[in-house]
């Protein structure tokens, strides 16, 4: 399951070199995860008001082709792997006009109780949550 | 007393105009209101960790010249009002190579208790603080 | 006229206090403006492409209620002014579920010419988006 | 030879966690990068205004620990491969007060005319700065 999430290039995230900021992109990425999970029925929002929080583990990002201000792009993002401790999600950012690859990455996370920062394992203690994140992950065999 | 915040401008701080995006020196005023505190034993940091938060109440800016990348400029700052429940500050940002004006501008700020939002008056609650702001205080008279 | 930009706070828009950082409501500003005047047949980037930027003079923000991540928010935005010289515009930021004012505030802009920066009167130099201008303009007689 | 680029967490970098916005860290790379380069009289302002740039190719970043406001860190900067045509950087990002690991990840780049966005090959089109490069470049043998 491939996850869309559009959006619009703000002038506030372009540098001067005329196009978007680097940094920017794991923004997006965030962007992307968040939304793609509240239509998981796994809003941010909410784990983190029942006291789970989702920390970033690891980042990249592979800058292809630049984008500039206005640029309609698409985030398509999937889950490509997800064992109740860990969870991993794959992006690639495309400009709608011309279908161009503008990056690709990738984010890890782990789930922490909000209060202790100590790691969760979503399988036993959260079971409702699991089957929702199993069914948004691709399966690869 | 007027106390100067030394810094560079950084890139990703700059937009496809090729100069400073206007909403970075609200950033820069923090950075050297935090600094300014910091200087006369009134760390934010402890504020906050002894249960006082100082949100925004209000914030202007003009801008007079454009900075760019790499440019070093000096914010200076200047607590205008402040009594012990509203504390008011004014911001001039000069590059240093040519002390031309870049933007002034100014923020107004209350002081809140950090579990209960509520308005604290600093005479009161916290003499040891109030002194310290007071001293900082420019006097017009 | 009044132009809604409607939007959700993200994540990283939010800072320890939990709350959005005040920063960043100027860049909220700055997106509904570039959708205002996108509708209005006046986008931002055709401009620039056609040789006008359009910088901001001075911006202020008046911080009432704080909003959180994920809050549903409008950025009411209307054209208090403009003579092709100078154009002001207000924003009033509501938070959706309660109608709650979460800040409020306005912008003053020039045009300049994007090769000299030198200042332009669109009124002589572009009749016709001079009349777009004026179109969505408030008139307040 | 590492380099070492001092500097305090702002405000505006944290997020409703807590602590550093995970995206706030590649920002950091990048100011470490800058100043690296200007000691090694490589200004990346001098160098755009000769014409060449130096865009992002790849970046990664592994979270350790967080960062808190306030905290003073600094990032160890290396160039751990440089051939004239692509440069690759590494950091670590400690805080100063307990030397605690926060974060370390690298950046690829390579140099492009800043007109053309044309791959350039230092090593034949500035020698100098070449030799500048190499220079400062880890020699693992």
């Amino acid at each position: 399951m491939t996850y869309e999430y559009k959006r619009v290039v703000k002038y506030y995230e372009t540098d001067r070199m005329g196009i978007v900021h680097h940094s920017n992109y794991i923004r997006w990425f965030e962007e992307a995860r968040v939304e793609f999970m509240r239509e998981a029925d796994l809003s941010y929002k909410t784990m983190e008001d029942e006291g789970i929080m989702i920390p970033v583990v690891s980042v990249d990002c592979r800058y292809k082709n630049p984008a500039s201000f206005d640029d309609e792009i698409t985030v398509y993002t999937k889950v490509r792997k997800y064992n109740g401790i860990v969870i991993e999600l794959e992006y690639e950012v495309r400009r709608d006009s011309d279908a161009v690859v503008i990056v690709t990455g990738s984010s890890s996370h782990c789930f922490v109780d909000a209060k202790s920062f100590k790691p969760i394992n979503l399988k036993r203690t959260r079971p409702d949550m699991h089957g929702k994140f199993a069914a948004i992950t691709e399966d690869d065999r």
